[in-house]
């Protein structure tokens, strides 16, 4: 491990660098030479900050996955509104749709361990959400994982269906139009108490 | 193109080869030679058949959204028992949804063609919603093309997210609870009238 500032800045450009390859080609299909090349480094000089192409992918997820839980906050007394920041953030940031799509395809068990950093937030977030149904902030019916799978699935829509997207009308895709009815979408599965219902149905 | 019976099984041993191929390794991590030794034959012969893997991988696909289609029935009358058949078909073929996923991440413009088979099919279901709309068996408030999006979300939450099926519960994932909210979240999407409306919210 190097750790001056001009190697971490080399660290940086390759991570993002690999961002970009992952997004692109996947798991199996990045090369570490072009991610070398567009970092303006050595192969082995990537492999001297990760020990492995499959390494320097779970580092970026995680990266990306805390980013996008911090810009997109899970509210869960309001969970319509969080499906509507993951939403835009998707809208915003495909390549990061991508990039976490290859994961589930392409990973096999890893990314199910128990233990693993993804298993850590959803616990977290069930907690969440539980303690937000036994104060009365949320409909207690909804079983936790099936709110968070739900709330994830509606605010995916798009991005995870791109044929329908692109089969959308002659004047294009109206993002405005589709966020509209991700939104409604989510107030009808998970309305916010005391201010969702009257407005729908 | 050889089309005598016995020439016509190797075909059926190629496809059904190349679909297994497919859902595991995607387009480009497959290999035509791998497909030509499981179907017992050899890689000028697949190539015989289909110009190149991305045609073979294109027919396997097609095949495939045929024989969903036809087990699956979208009723527009009834979109909530449509995506529980949907669900159950997921759940039942797991290889079927990972095969058409790599191909919303892999291809690129080919799935967006507007002549292509995959956006007839989708002029098709929306002709069906909005005749239903019409006809007052259907919330006429969705675009007829959200609500297919969101069925189709609906319907693929746990397959499409296998890392929050995974983190379930210490007793493993419990389908038919899974089911059980998926049908709820249908029949608050897209109630079918007349049926629906009273047992939920």
């Amino acid at each position: 491990m190097v750790d001056s500032n001009a190697a971490d800045s080399t660290r940086e450009r390759i991570v993002r660098a690999a961002k970009a390859e992952f997004a692109q080609h996947g798991i199996a299909g990045a090369r570490v030479n072009r991610i070398a090349e567009a970092a303006r480094t050595s192969k082995e000089r990537v492999y001297s900050y990760f020990r492995s192409k499959e390494a320097l992918y779970a580092f970026v997820v995680g990266q990306e996955l805390a980013a996008m839980a911090e810009a997109t906050r899970m509210d869960p007394a309001d969970l319509p509104g969080y499906a509507g920041r993951l939403f835009d953030y998707y809208t915003d940031n495909p390549e990061n749709f991508r990039l976490l799509s290859w994961g589930r395809l392409e990973a096999g068990t890893e990314r199910r361990d128990p233990d693993g950093p993804i298993a850590h937030v959803l616990r977290g977030k069930v907690g969440q959400i539980r303690d937000a149904q036994a104060a009365g902030r949320l409909d207690p019916s909804w079983e936790p994982l099936d709110a968070i799978a739900l709330v994830g699935q509606i605010a995916a829509t798009w991005v995870s269906q791109p044929e329908l997207a692109a089969s959308g009308s002659a004047d294009g895709f109206d993002v405005a139009a589709r966020r509209a009815a991700r939104g409604r979408a989510g107030r009808r599965l998970v309305p916010a108490p005391g201010r969702d219902e009257p407005e729908d149905r």
